[in-house]
């Protein structure tokens, strides 16, 4: 009997997978972690609307989401003052990102990104055939110029930029993308992924016209919002763009439960200050628990901190280690000379509490022979 | 400035859906329907145990669901009576079928339906290039035996079968199905979409070794289990297919909130029974129904009924605007002779009852001139 076999694109793909969960860690460690603080989650949670909303909607799971996305659509046009035709709305900005990579990359096209930046994006750029060209981060920072050159070296035909930056938190300004813009190559396009957007200063936030058919920018209710596991996002830019999602996309793909969360979420401004302010809060109290123990916490515009352990990879792998023994989950950037960090989000204090108990032991730890 | 443009494959898409949703419609002609029959959705809801989970899991909201989707994985394996390495979980049949259409289909490769099966199947194959074989109905069932001799004139990859069909709610029977793998050509693989098989008689389940490299199975929480909007389903298979996903499924796509739905539901077998109890009786009643107005309603295997209108696409179109200018949404199959029926979902009473009231307006309207 002749088996089935794959297509040679898929065929070529290995069985990785770009990320582990916590549950898998847990499952291996035999409990449960007790501060989930390694996936950027925001611990502060929904907001109560939005929790209402999906609490109702939970009842109406019956029927299937509305394929147009049309009130929130309409919801986040408003808020961003563009219009419905500006904007797209999908299963987060994993799907999102699948599908723009989908729409502009055919077997060996090239595309520029950061080595150390998003993974889940290189998986995607993999996925479909394109080949990765990655630049170094300049002093923790991407490098929008770097990248630029790159794209113009290699004819790019997408070049990705998380601003602000994960897994270092970082950011760049609204000047140095316009300086960037301008040398972008001609045919290339600029996935601006704005994920932590919401918990930037200003000056990290580009003017750059929604028409502008050279960049999509994309945004979710998976941060700021509290709303990882509705899995709900939206990417805006240039309509010609925006509707090449409709040929591809899962149209009835997003849930209704997170239909109506994300609407009641985008209405509640009162919640996003505060959570906001609570994540301001919480960044200042890792860069201090950073400091009691004599590391540096780096500047962050996201809700988490990349806190330097003054070594290399395999130290700040080690302090991971001895932190999951302890209880608590937190994740390290994957490259050098970043990774002698260890990244760790922001939640409320009884969290952040477990961390500062585990912290000073897991670097002893990690200062001893490796155990793994 | 030369603006970005969609790879060769995506461009040469439609900007075309599979599916008009009836939002859509509703604020077309500025109201929401009275009676939402039209899209197979499960109007006796979910579990209360599901929807209790849901709730529950919309404060946890915060957190991503697990990317492995362990726990309903090892639940569906025990379910199933199989390993969970024979179980892949995903957002949706839809979803499922967009990546197995990806991992198996090159451009160019053959690919067998029905003409006027699911449409999303024939978007998924579109959208990644494959060339759609279509073969009529025979009798209103799709045609096990027509499929695979079109599957070996064409040199087919992949063979898709609903079981029981949608839109015509019929079935063929395991020892249909049978002779029908034997005649499957070497290499190709059968997919049997069983998104109404809790719906059907035990002869339309077939007896296929799960291990069987021919075939994958999948199946859907939207349907009996009456979560449509949640978005989750499961696809069962030899475990070096279903590994296969891993390679280019979104890991983090499937939402928390219906990962702990899908467990509570499934776990809800007295819930599941009294929803096949209550969708046997909606059928009868469509059935009482259609025979009170002169007309036939055809045996369904699922939830909904093809009710033969006695006319031709046109007429049984006119039926539809006459129905959804009461109130009524339904839907009817898009191809002939299929199209001289309407397509009606079981619902509670109340929403049968509003049917029931429409239709012989409709009819009378429909037998006038046509008005659109």
């Amino acid at each position: 009997m002749e088996t089935p076999r794959f297509a040679p694109l898929p065929d070529s793909l290995p069985e990785t997978v770009p990320f582990t969960g916590p549950e898998a860690i847990e499952r291996r460690r035999g409990g449960a972690f007790a501060a989930r603080l390694g996936a950027n989650e925001n611990g502060f949670g929904p907001s109560p609307r939005a929790i209402a909303a999906m609490a109702e909607a939970a009842a109406e799971a019956w029927k299937y989401g509305d394929p147009d996305n049309h009130d929130l659509k309409f919801a986040l046009a408003a808020h961003l003052g563009v219009t419905p035709d500006h904007v797209t709305v999908g299963e987060g900005i994993d799907a999102l990102l699948g599908n723009l990579v989908r729409l502009m990359i055919a077997p060996g096209d090239a595309v520029v990104t950061s080595n150390g930046a998003y993974p889940t994006f290189n998986y995607h750029v993999n996925g479909f055939g394109g080949d990765l060209y990655r630049v170094p981060y300049r002093d923790d920072h991407e490098d929008p110029a770097a990248l630029m050159a790159e794209a113009a070296r290699v004819g790019a035909r997408l070049v990705y930029l998380a601003n602000p930056d994960n897994p270092m938190g970082s950011w760049v300004t609204d000047a140095e993308i316009q300086v960037a813009l301008n040398a972008l190559p001609p045919g290339c396009l600029l996935i601006l992924d704005e994920a932590y957007v919401e918990f930037a200063p200003p000056e990290a936030v580009p003017r750059i016209s929604v028409d502008d058919p050279r960049v999509i920018r994309m945004r979710t209710f998976s941060k700021a919002y509290g709303m990882a596991g509705a899995r709900i996002g939206y990417a805006f830019g240039a309509p010609a763009l925006i509707r090449g999602f409709d040929r591809i996309r899962n149209h009835f793909g997003v849930n209704r439960i997170a239909q109506a969360g994300a609407l009641a979420a985008l209405a509640d401004s009162g919640w996003l200050a505060q959570t906001r302010a609570n994540v301001a809060r919480a960044r200042n109290r890792l860069g201090a628990i950073a400091a009691d123990n004599g590391l540096t916490a780096l500047p962050s515009a996201t809700n988490f901190v990349a806190i330097d352990c003054g070594h290399d990879g395999d130290f700040a792998r080690r302090v991971l280690v001895a932190l999951s023994d302890a209880g608590i989950f937190a994740r390290m950037p994957g490259v050098a000379p970043m990774d002698r960090c260890i990244r760790v989000s922001c939640g409320p204090d009884d969290q952040l509490d477990l961390f500062a108990k585990a912290l000073p032991d897991a670097l002893r730890q990690a200062g001893q022979t490796p155990r793994r």
